[in-house]
């Protein structure tokens, strides 16, 4: 079947390949194979240094900033790609910690990417000025923003189990008790609505290699407030986001807005697999988007039940209090995903016993996720996970 | 003419164009584009998420580090790829000033890059702790290096005049006054010998879309010496300088060595542009590169002197003093180099009044230079740049 955001065509999926692990690495836009090509040979090849103006590379993090900002809820320019995601988050969250000098703690949950995590702790240890970073459970959350939270930082749908945070209730909360939001859209951007303005979050970053398909080791974005950029004096403060980089003067003086969260040069190649994966996008609601995705999940939890009951359901039994994948535990989920990929369904586990399925209706349908359940049932039923290929772990990512 | 190092035949020049600003971006190596095909194509598309184990991008920054490692005097696994030099910059020197915690002074130049300034000012911003920048002019650095000092800070070959600094001495010195180094190789990498071990260097980073053609937005490199990774503890600790990365514990538990620098997802597309454009180097020997760069170099300034006797030279008369650019001064250097590009000889303005020649013996030879000259004497013999066109000021990169 077909539907309006349905758009298989626009990918390349190998023949035969049920792909459900777009929330880890989305498949290559056929556009973006083709943008990669005529960047390197006609830009970089042909117009050399001049392409940094002629061929507009400079302006690349702010025009795929404003390509990401209708996807999330954002307003022109406050968006800036640019970097990986722990370093957003890094520079984000040392920004939110200076505008709340008189308080010291940074909350987040149990739930939280251990990256987003160890940069928290990472940051408390460089700057030795008595912060701590105090880890709520993710349902107790709201509970524990006290008055000597100066921010909250959280990823709104949790990398193991699909739970997603309330982002307006969870914001309205810490703006209540005076503290600031950073919000981790890792597994949120492209595959759900999300509405940072409507919930005046204050400060968001997320990448762009999952479900917005920019390719492997695409760049990050981040999201700061209108009228909160101004007030902020980011940490990484590299030439590009300078006032004027090319004046080369020697003091540091921060560009106007969200342009000033960049920090040196752009890389234009995955950039420019970027904006043509974003192509994919365009012309599509983030609501209709979901609603497919619920959809899709919805058949595909009810069929594991039905067919797979070893299988332990580890994400919120009602669609829409997940994110866009399922999770289930098994003691054998390694094996278990092992054997999927090696009969062309492709998931990927989370230690210690989390199966991961990302649904992704821009290019699965219910013929797809008829199929995967069936071979999940034959793997299990038949033990055919019990392979010693299956059962030595390799590294994973 | 031709020599050993001369490989022109490996890259995608444009016909009739003479590139004298590979000091700012190399061009395209002809196996970059390939490569980046095949990546995208065989690699992302074909083999997905699974990609990361089997065709190895998971090992890519430590790969690349290890192929750069021979061109800057570092032995294998000191050197890691990824994130961009302003960043490194940033956590090299945070690195540095935790080791020496009673010392408050970082040294640097006034001829250092300025991102590298404002990088180090934002730090001291961002610490609050007492620090401060002091700039010493290029002739007088060794003399300002106090017991107060805790880091130098420096770029090996000054972006504007090409003047080389000695890395020899002054790292001997730092270090005889108790204070550590970190080294900019911008603009060394690639174009001439760099001994970091041999100067027993203990930071250094670099770029890789100059001198060594990466392409635009090419990673950086970050080197630290051995002994020295196991005593930091860098900031920017994301997940992939964990120890176990994909373990997801809560805690932060850094990576053996210099993989402890790492941060995040690496930029697999730009990795593998980097890797087939450092294929141009198998078997060149920088001593050889730099010895034909130097050649070409006095050539240059013969012909200059001789036939365009409105050029001030910037850069150190003697050959051996200066890095792989030629610098002069002219108040309406701006439009020259435009009035250049125009005539298919590409260099480049650093405001004020700075003009750029970069001469990178890969894939010029004396023929490009005397016709670079000869087009340069036309140019201005003729006042060929008092033109509208040339004399508006556009950005520049």
């Amino acid at each position: 079947m077909t539907c309006d955001i349905y758009r298989k065509s626009l990918f390349e999926i190998p023949k035969g390949l049920i792909y459900l692990d777009g929330n880890s690495l989305g498949p290559l836009p056929r556009g973006a194979a083709d943008r990669l090509q005529r960047t390197a040979r006609d830009e970089w090849g042909q117009m050399l240094i001049g392409a940094w103006n002629s061929a507009g590379w400079m302006d690349q993090p702010a025009q795929l900033g404003d390509r990401i900002a209708p996807l999330i809820g954002a307003h022109p320019g406050t968006v800036m790609v640019g970097e990986t995601l722990s370093i957003r988050i890094y520079q984000l969250l040392d920004a939110a910690l200076r505008l709340r000098p008189d308080r010291k703690v940074i909350l987040s949950d149990t739930g939280n990417f251990p990256s987003d995590l160890y940069v928290a702790s990472g940051l408390i240890t460089q700057l030795q000025t008595g912060h701590e970073l105090t880890l709520a459970e993710p349902d107790a959350l709201i509970a524990a923003i006290t008055s000597e939270v100066a921010v909250v930082m959280l990823t709104d749908v949790d990398y193991r189990t699909s739970r997603r945070h309330e982002m307006d209730r969870i914001t309205a909360a810490a703006h209540d008790a005076g503290a600031l939001v950073v919000w981790d859209l890792a597994h949120s951007a492209g595959a759900l609505p999300v509405d940072l303005a409507g919930c005046q979050t204050d400060f968001a970053a997320g990448c762009s290699y999952k479900y917005l398909n920019g390719g492997p080791g695409a760049p990050a974005f981040a999201y700061v407030a209108p009228g909160l950029a101004e007030r902020i004096t980011p940490a990484l403060s590299g030439w590009l986001g300078h006032r004027a980089p090319f004046d080369f003067g020697l003091d540091y003086r921060p560009a106007a807005g969200a342009a000033r969260l960049r920090i040196g040069t752009p890389p234009v190649l995955q950039m420019a697999a970027l904006d043509a994966a974003l192509d994919v996008f365009d012309g599509i609601s983030m609501d209709a988007v979901f609603a497919r995705s619920r959809t899709l999940s919805e058949r595909f939890q009810s069929l594991i039940a039905q067919h797979c009951p070893q299988l332990v359901l580890a994400s919120p039994a009602a669609s829409e209090d997940r994110g866009s994948h399922l999770s289930y535990r098994h003691p054998q989920g390694y094996a278990i995903i092992q054997a999927l990929i090696a009969r062309g369904v492709v998931g990927d586990f989370r230690a210690p016993d989390i199966l991961r399925f990302g649904i992704t209706p821009l290019y699965l349908d219910e013929a797809d996720i008829d199929q995967a359940v069936a071979v999940c049932a034959q793997v299990l039923e038949k033990r055919l996970w019990d392979d010693p290929t299956y059962l030595a772990r390799q590294p994973v990512t």
